[in-house]
């Protein structure tokens, strides 16, 4: 099922995702261009048949005019990965940036290439290891004309509409969000849906956690617990006697519930691995888009509770409330006397 | 593909719900016994082949022994329904409570009714309108004979492992929830897990439905503000001129993305007939299991802001917060002389 | 300044709060009769000016009729000394609970000692331990006529109106709530408000602690942040390059500002003995009123988004998040490889 | 009580804040030139006794050199006044901004004016319309010898340490803070504590309302609930049978609580004025510091749930989250054909 319309297509960045790119367009008969500082990188995505490059101006060499760049690159680094790509290219060619950039850098962005006639396309595209088989979501912002030049790399990396099925109340045939890509609206729209749609992520993955949280702790009335003034007691211990297997309930959410997810599904391989989820800590990591959709929310004054409460749920897993909490402790210890004390010993997660 | 090990089961409560789980019963084998107020609900069913009772006393004289009755009703009505139902009963019976009942009642209720070595199994059921074809997920509560004795019934209501790719990481072969039932622990374990459910659902909802609020809104700088002290200023209205078509982006985010849920699946359909949703005023009910929820997640001390959130949300929607609102203008009022302002207009959803 | 309406009143727990209330009793005029388990407590209060007993019959006999029997004890053990108790008074002796009572515990045991005649006070009694000198809050509740008997008593342990400045807007002389004391209804009324009081206090607390803790790192644009995709970049370090002294800033706004309150004051002499709070881990108890605050808010509808985050902020900095976290980090694990990062090193507080 | 060091100071913004402080410093022997667009808050104030200026020239020509000019103006008028006045100020000048501006803009403006030898100090003033009596609470940024030079100006405009106890563990003589003014930083730093002192208050006031709010839904359980599933069915109405004075509570929470502090303070006159608070409609505006205070938290990855419940707080307050609340109840139609329900009527506030 090769494409009918097979394009090059340059590739800057060959982590994860950026060779996962490449594979998912080779197979699709695309031709790729490959380039990353990690040398062996590009050797091996070499040996799957793509065209390697030594160094940026061999890359741009090797790319048919006008240009199609893709940079799938950490979003610290794309700036300068810019600033020197920019000075090698020609009118009309267009640069992808297919990372989690903040939206506002693509609008800056995509106003200075255009003073050199370069076009720049925002995508944000998700789908993670799973994407190489599975299709990548994108979300992709730009002026139509590019982004419509790009129709056939999109087409082939979006899942396409096959594996889900059509949603009943659609008409037919009206555009491409129903093949898994989308031309969100003008420049930074496409990172601006992306930076949302990770926003959304937090939330739900929240939402999932803290269930099967409730759940793994619904034996808490068997554990004694202190009489003292310090300590809440826990009015109805016989309430809270189960000991249930959330590896199990997560299995069974996955056919017919309301909460059936793709997250859910992630969480129950990942509790079929390992019911207490050894190896985590659970410091958990937030890499931008969850502040800046919160940092959305506030600017437009939408309320947004429930995605706000899962960033923050991130900052206190990894420590940060620690000045908060001395500070409470101390109020405490002021008006009423009360020393602190040890929580309950934290369980085997 | 009808069952081979066929059952009759009785059904009290013919609504959406109760009515739908004969039909998908009759469909795989089993014969129905079918009792409501409603008496028209019963005739129905009995044009599509169950078997009608016209009173609770016909309805149990219609069951063989040792009988299986399965209770489809709102919450508030199993008290007085069990109430006259179990002096109806004989010994080795079991009683099947499919509805949101809280799980502290199916305790009190099991240990009344084995009293009378009647069985009692609280089973939560997820599936809505769609799960006549797409199966109910269901968790289930109580001793595990009556539990296995029902189980023919439990799996033909349930999903299969059809539908859904198996997870990846699971041990073949081990128990029921990979057909979409789970025998979750004593009696109302069922109904604390569909609690817990409800709960990740409610935070789920919410984080999905901010998301797309705040890609709807995305065109906020256009809108001029006014210059007093009283409003929070726009800093940079121009990042916020995007009309982005939401319904399109729920409809992306279906394939490949990582929040494609079926939550995600059927907003995408409603926005498909309506991009405007029309026709809702945007009071949210909460039907108490997201209430228990937060309950349970309380006295257990487990934190749960998401699932909150959420629900705080939901009271929001329905202004249940005036007295809070004018409480907090009175204050402003006092050490600020502030005047309260009118909102925006309200736009169109 | 001694009272003109001595009272003999009996005090059961003579802790920190009970035997201060003696204390502050007996400076006015009043006699006072006491006990608790502890041998060396009676014998303390016996040396001020007490009358000892030496168990509970004692105690109780050492009483006039009708006998007026203050408990301050922690929660858990009102019941079993309200037992041993009621079989040894008679009808028309009041008891009253000045400890932290869940308020449905009062309501039935007002209802229990009601049958013998017996009157039941429950009086929520806030002042820490500045109260001997500053005066105790007092919200009470209970049938009218045993509230008004015991007038003297809690005219004396509450603060009185001198301290502070007349609410200009109130009638004169409407009430003793301007004395700081209250009849809030029957049984039950005193506990709620104070249990409502006190979720009120972990709002006020929570916000006052996020504030300073946000004014402490104000100089994070000075650390370096890593460059990788996990790491959220802080697009304008040179927006937080303040090292502001918040031991100051707590002093400062004790004066004038509209976040003035008796909970800054208290910080304000907590940081003046050690800036960064040496000596506290972070572990903020929660004793059950803000559980049963937001219980309460729950089951009335009303949402209470800025209490109930103050609570969970308890919890997380207990580390009772743990199951949640390691979920959050499995998931994003499956979807996105992402392996946990150590989170910044923790600062001293 | 006349200050020993007079000043001269130009006033420009003569609304209600800015005319208190002229009064205020004018009672304390300090001279005022003002200066403002309405001409009748010119001649109210000369009246008074401050010298009135026709124009900004003239304003600027009544000033001794080096002048002293302080900004009283709502924050998005102080970047075009800033733009006239700099053109007509000379070396050595220093100006004031005393209002609400956002710290990074003060930043760019120190530097700006910094090119031009114009000193610039920014200076968070609180205490609303009660500062006049009270004194204003001054959190002060910019170079030492500037606010040094203005120390007679601040040290009149403050509390001063005599209305409010001194804090017991902090050693005398030491700095201003104690007065009611401190330096706390470079430019920026005074109105970035300002912007968390209005984040401080956001989560105090939230919490207070809330709390009464509650106390005063004490009484929920006398309402009649429907029964149906659409409606969280209260548990306990017994337990919600109070009929709870919420002006008296706030009242007595004035004296020897925890939670006494100014806001109660208002709160209780206003409630003392209006029992039901009549004429507010709950509407609640947000000037931008609960916004900037958020902001910073992300910014810092500090978790400020308390802070950032009562921001959401206020935009539900205004119905912003209206598209949520639609799509919220699209996906419960959708999935179990709820129909929205009218939530209770709205009680008098």
């Amino acid at each position: 099922m090769a494409t009918d319309r097979p394009m090059q297509l340059g590739m800057i960045g060959l982590g994860r995702m950026g060779a996962n790119l490449v594979r998912r367009l080779m197979r699709d008969g695309h031709r790729c261009v490959v380039y990353d500082v990690d040398e062996s990188a590009v050797r091996g995505l070499e040996g799957e048949g793509a065209t390697g490059a030594t160094s940026l101006q061999d890359f741009v060499a090797k790319l048919d005019r006008p240009r199609a760049i893709w940079l799938m690159l950490p979003a610290a680094v794309v700036e300068p990965m810019l600033g020197k790509l920019t000075d090698l290219l020609d009118e009309d060619d267009v640069v992808i940036d297919g990372g989690n950039s903040y939206y506002r850098d693509d609008m800056t962005r995509a106003k200075r290439l255009a003073a050199k006639r370069i076009h720049y396309v925002d995508c944000g595209t998700s789908g993670g290891v799973w994407g190489l088989d599975r299709g990548y979501c994108l979300m992709i912002g730009g002026q139509a004309a590019a982004v419509q030049r790009l129709d056939p790399i999109f087409r082939t990396i979006a899942p396409g509409a096959g594996g889900v099925e059509p949603t009943p109340s659609r008409a037919k045939g009206d555009g491409t969000a129903a093949e898994g890509y989308l031309h969100c609206g003008p420049s930074g729209a496409g990172h601006f849906v992306k930076m949302i749609h990770n926003g959304v992520e937090y939330g739900m993955m929240g939402a999932i956690a803290e269930g099967l949280s409730i759940i793994r702790h619904a034996n808490v009335g068997k554990e004694g617990r202190e009489i003292d003034a310090e300590t809440a007691p826990l009015r109805d211990p016989e309430a809270y006697q189960y000991d249930i297997d959330v590896a199990e309930v997560a299995e069974v959410w996955r056919r017919g519930s309301v909460v059936s997810s793709w997250l859910v599904d992630l969480l129950a391989d990942a509790l079929a691995r390992s019911p207490q989820l050894d190896g985590f800590e659970g410091r958990v990591s937030d890499s931008g888009e969850g502040r800046w959709t919160v940092d959305a929310a506030i600017d437009e004054g939408v309320p947004a509770p429930v995605i706000t409460a899962a960033l923050i749920e991130r900052f206190e897993s990894r420590g940060l409330g620690r000045f908060t909490d001395v500070a409470l402790s101390a109020m405490r210890s002021e008006f009423g006397g009360h020393a602190e004390k040890r929580a309950r010993p934290t369980p085997p997660a």
